[in-house]
């Protein structure tokens, strides 16, 4: 820390990314990445920007929120593009939070929230999770606060209901309630057709999960155009390119196949469910997931003993040490084969 | 804008980006971008990358902070990555300026940096230009404020020399001094060096002028450990991934291309030259410039009515509504061929 930085930054506790070993040699199911390459017609599109890369991106992205708005039904005025989801939750946090206004969300949730309400002073509600891990909808209602709930929720993978989340806007029309759908692809149903209704919807969305494109950096924020342009006014007040011209194409490509990646997301669900079969019947307690990940505990070994034991075994897993969660691990669902290695690595732990 | 923006934001002048105009019919010579494409390896390097968009890209942009390190003999400890330059600049006002701490800069200079300090609700301090379009350092000792200068200054292209920005780094300090070098490849003198003596000074730099990267979105930040550290805890509460996989491998196949780079800004600082001479000799006052643009008027056509024909005849230049300088335009130097036209195009439209 310099002897410059703004007194109140300097108690900031920081958002800690999942471990990204460069090594190669793990099988990573830590960060709730698709074990699936990008679909073909990505790679062709980010080769050939790469050889305009002298001229600026479209600030308006303009060609990927026309694709968008066709595949969604929306128009493009209804979508806001951000490096990566996590920008779109920033401008949020930025656009419709300040002294006067603060947030509210789950106490266990996105590791993000409480970092993003830190860093802009706002009074935060954290709102305990049921003891079944649930998020009870009757906890939201006429809090006078902002609200912002991961769908399914994070790391538990447990899902609301959309007429839940309803009541949720219903309860709270002088505030903003943002849907985070980071993992809604592997089984959820998506609250974006619901912004016609509610102008105080902001629906946040990412390409690092069900489009295999982490490493590209894309999400979008759904609303009505009124939130869009408040969005945008964060932007232009930023960084109004605020992604590269690679990224938008890569996006472009993967809206255009959709359908291979419906086909990766129906694989990924089996696997979720083959994996919730194998660790049930070893003693594992195991959430219910609609998420590309799955959340689970046994009483045999703690749940940081437990990704110990896995790391050395060459597979990677996240642990939260958070008190409520740390019997827990969350393994993010890959291929058949890998989640068969998991399940081998843990029956050995286990024994 | 909706009913839920925070109040302060409601009146936010936003930055407004060069015309980026989509029909490619156009010599464009107004957002300052290279003519020049990338180097080989650049595209090489970014289609390597794409089969691997599934993985999110390493937040500590180590190989990139490596690579430059050697390259500007510095510890990668104190290099920065960002996603373009604004978002260095961004990081550095959000770390260093507060409501106690504002920020003093040209009253001529590049347009975001107002931007900035209206978002971030700064006392802002700024410092007019002398007559002849100069900083003149005198102005910027004992502010008790943070201070940013461009330089070469945009759109001036005119340079401060490092024994004059030293004066400034030792006058202030007890704040951070930040140095914009956007355009420090077309002929200045680099502030890097001075990063080892001064533990207030924040160098600046992009990719995405003298690198041929402007649609990677690419920027660095020079400085001491400490402060680099301070950019750090911002990123790390906004966008740890800030940086995506095909720009971070773009940049550093670019950097081992650095010769390249090198010998396309020399081109452009020949045309540079070759472009003042012919406007003078119709004419026009150009300011000396160091950077990959000329700043010129003439009073033979006001600078807005000399825009308009230019692009009439299909060639974008930049003209500025301010007062002090809105009968200038600021011309981007592009290839020979490029400027031939541009010259050719104002001699008719003066006839």
């Amino acid at each position: 820390m310099s002897r410059f930085l703004r007194s109140d930054f300097c108690h900031l506790d920081v958002y800690t990314p999942g471990e990204q070993p460069r090594d190669k040699s793990y099988i990573k199911l830590n960060t709730n990445e698709s074990p699936f390459p990008p679909s073909p017609g990505v790679q062709k599109a980010a080769a050939e920007q790469a050889q305009s890369l002298q001229l600026y991106s479209d600030p308006e992205c303009t060609a990927l929120r026309q694709t968008a708005a066709k595949q969604y039904g929306l128009k493009a005025e209804n979508i806001f593009c951000g490096n990566g989801s996590d920008e779109v939750l920033n401008f949020a946090f930025m656009a419709f939070c300040d002294a006067s206004k603060g947030i509210a969300f789950p106490n266990i949730s996105y590791g993000f929230y409480p970092v993003f309400g830190n860093l802009y002073g706002l009074d935060c509600t954290q709102i305990p999770l049921h003891e079944d891990f649930s998020i009870a909808p009757e906890d939201y209602l006429n809090l006078n606060k902002n609200i912002v709930l991961a769908n399914p929720n994070a790391p538990t993978g447990m899902l609301l209901r959309v007429a839940q989340i309803r009541s949720i806007l219903d309860a709270n029309r002088g505030n903003v309630v943002i849907i985070d759908e980071a993992y809604i692809d592997f089984g959820g149903e998506s609250c974006v057709p619901l912004i016609e209704e509610y102008d105080n919807l902001l629906v946040v969305q990412t390409f690092s999960k069900s489009r295999s494109l982490a490493g590209a950096r894309l999400g979008f924020g759904f609303a009505q155009k009124a939130i869009i342009d408040d969005l945008n006014r964060v932007k232009y007040s930023t960084n109004p390119y605020n992604i590269n011209r690679l990224t938008l194409a890569a996006g472009e490509a993967a809206l255009n196949e959709q359908s291979y990646y419906d086909a990766n997301c129906r694989i990924i669900m089996e696997n979720r469910q083959w994996t919730t079969d194998a660790l049930q019947a070893l003693g594992f307690e195991v959430l219910p997931s609609a998420a590309n990940f799955i959340f689970a505990r046994t009483n045999q070994i703690d749940g940081e003993a437990l990704y110990r034991a896995l790391k050395e075994k060459g597979i990677l897993v996240r642990h939260f040490s958070k008190e409520q969660i740390s019997d827990f691990i969350r393994i993010t669902i890959g291929t058949a084969q890998q989640m068969q290695a998991l399940v081998d690595a843990i029956r050995e732990i286990l024994n």
